[in-house]
């Protein structure tokens, strides 16, 4: 990937590539309020239900999971991009939950790159994992990009 | 699906059976506050940028969508299911940009049920429309459910 200011197109990005993307710390307060606004069920909004149940504590929402994936990838990798929008995802699993107090780190490769006129299809698979190493999220997604414009 | 006030439970569930989750209205305050928390990019967070880029004006987030389709899933069909948890999305694609002003309306089809031992897991499709028609989002997920008890 090139170093000047410009955003990086579908040319200036190369199959195989990864790229940490930083770390997140999720707290028990944000697993709670955005479990509340947007997937209010009480394994992700009620700590005593959560703690009887089957993880034995809160975990946070899939979609909650994805944002605090999503903030990681746009700051450190997507605005670097010339993007046009997130297209859809391929797939995407939910390998081990998320808990209050995990660390997460993720990470991101480029899959491939698929060019069209004027644009370009970029596939790429993200992995986050918490502070032991264990994975909770694997997903690929496409985005569509710019090409590099002609001069 | 049944009426009374039990969970609903993988023996409850019938494949093939639609349902309708609601509507949800989708505010610029909302867009750009979701983004900036987000996905701090400016096709979601800057209208001046986004009035002059590809859209023609600012587009919800691609996580954003989704968990605006998680409130109406949530509220409206999950909250009645003996859930354990969400497992992943065997696919999803953004067909179509969400913008402020819009009210998305969302209904579910239950795809597929596959008992195991105890639990099941349970794959859903949702299709989201604007309120022209337009299909904005069409994902495929699964969820893990229990089996109802023995009795």
């Amino acid at each position: 990937m090139s170093n000047n200011n410009c955003p990086l197109y579908a040319e200036d990005l190369e199959v195989g590539t990864r790229r940490h993307l930083g770390t997140y710390e999720v707290s028990e307060e944000e697993v709670l309020e955005f479990g509340r606004r947007w997937d209010d069920l009480p394994i992700h909004t009620c700590p005593s239900e959560a703690a009887s149940g089957q993880f034995g504590g809160l975990i946070a929402s899939g979609v909650h999971t994805m944002a605090m994936n999503q903030s990681v990838m746009s700051r450190h990798f997507i605005s670097r991009l010339a993007i046009i929008a997130g297209k859809g995802i391929r797939e995407m699993t939910l390998d081990h939950p998320v808990r209050p107090g995990d660390t997460l780190s993720s990470d991101v490769e480029i899959v491939s790159i698929e060019l069209r006129d004027g644009r370009a299809d970029l596939t790429t698979r993200v992995s986050m994992v918490n502070q032991e190493g264990q994975q909770v999220l694997d997903m690929t997604g496409v985005s569509v990009i710019r090409r590099r414009p002609q001069s």
